[in-house]
């Protein structure tokens, strides 16, 4: 049936705004240069038999895929976990048709992901503070895997050794930076 | 923040057609014609933290309450079973504002409710078609407690056992009806 386009745009950020998810995942990794990366995504996830509404996403958002979920094989998800496609699609879309019940969520997630694009996790400080953002994420859903002080006391003795690798010069300019 | 109103609605409806549900659920009723009522329903559902949602839905929809639900003490319902309601304000907010996931099961839930508003349910065989129509509704959701063909033998049995009861005058008149 026709339907107007914007009404369409409407109807998808409420469904999303249910059955969507922002979520930033944080992983070990040994090549991060902190030991920790973030990985952002946001998907929807719904039943075999509503497929079709994943289709629409993909057609309106112009990105993302459509996977069958992980051991779960009547459900699916639109996924997009490309930075350029959830700067240059995700975050317009939900900024131009708002959220509700996940409004909060979505600005942290939003946050985040212009901090990475902004190359702001090569700072430590810096990736701490986008690190505190993900958890404030989500907080009525699942358990993280790690907690965050925990994850933060690593980054704290990895900030300690890596001072005490640094050359005193450097040390300097980088405090000098800091102020 | 403000918001169309019109907007608001494609939302809300969007939010509903996942995180909503039309139910016609099917109880056994001694007192009731044909010893089975059914008894539609339509709710959301949502975690205490997103409690604002259905807040809104209670108030654009001016109907309907909100309740814990059932033995799980985080999890709120945006909750419309008065007949009058349905009728008056679910049904014509969903024709407007149109679902896509949910579509068919609110057509079936319409059809129903308007059946039984039309007294159809003190026919056998009318009963029998709005029966049917409950059974074909959220079919890759939860199990039914009862089966569509236990239901029908039982009523097929009661069937037989009014015939019997029925004056032979009656009966004419009855199958006359029916052709």
């Amino acid at each position: 049936m026709p339907r107007k386009r914007k009404e369409l745009m409407h109807h998808l950020s409420g469904f999303a705004d249910g059955e969507g998810c922002f979520n930033v995942s944080l992983k070990k990794q040994k090549t991060a240069r902190f030991g920790w990366v973030l990985d952002p995504v946001f998907h929807v996830t719904q039943h075999r038999d509503n497929r079709i509404i994943l289709e629409m996403f993909k057609r309106v958002l112009t990105c993302g895929r459509i996977i069958e979920k992980h051991g779960q094989k009547d459900t699916f998800q639109f996924m997009v976990d490309n930075r350029r496609q959830l700067i240059e699609k995700i975050i317009p879309f939900f900024e131009r048709y708002r959220l509700i019940v996940k409004r909060k969520d979505f600005e942290l997630f939003k946050k985040i992901v212009i901090g990475l694009e902004a190359k702001k996790h090569g700072d430590l400080n810096e990736f701490k503070k986008l690190l505190e953002k993900a958890f404030e994420m989500n907080q009525s859903g699942k358990q993280r895997r790690y907690k965050q002080n925990d994850v933060l006391n690593d980054l704290d003795l990895l900030g300690s050794s890596e001072a005490i690798r640094q050359t005193p010069e450097k040390k300097k300019a980088e405090d000098a930076k800091k102020r």
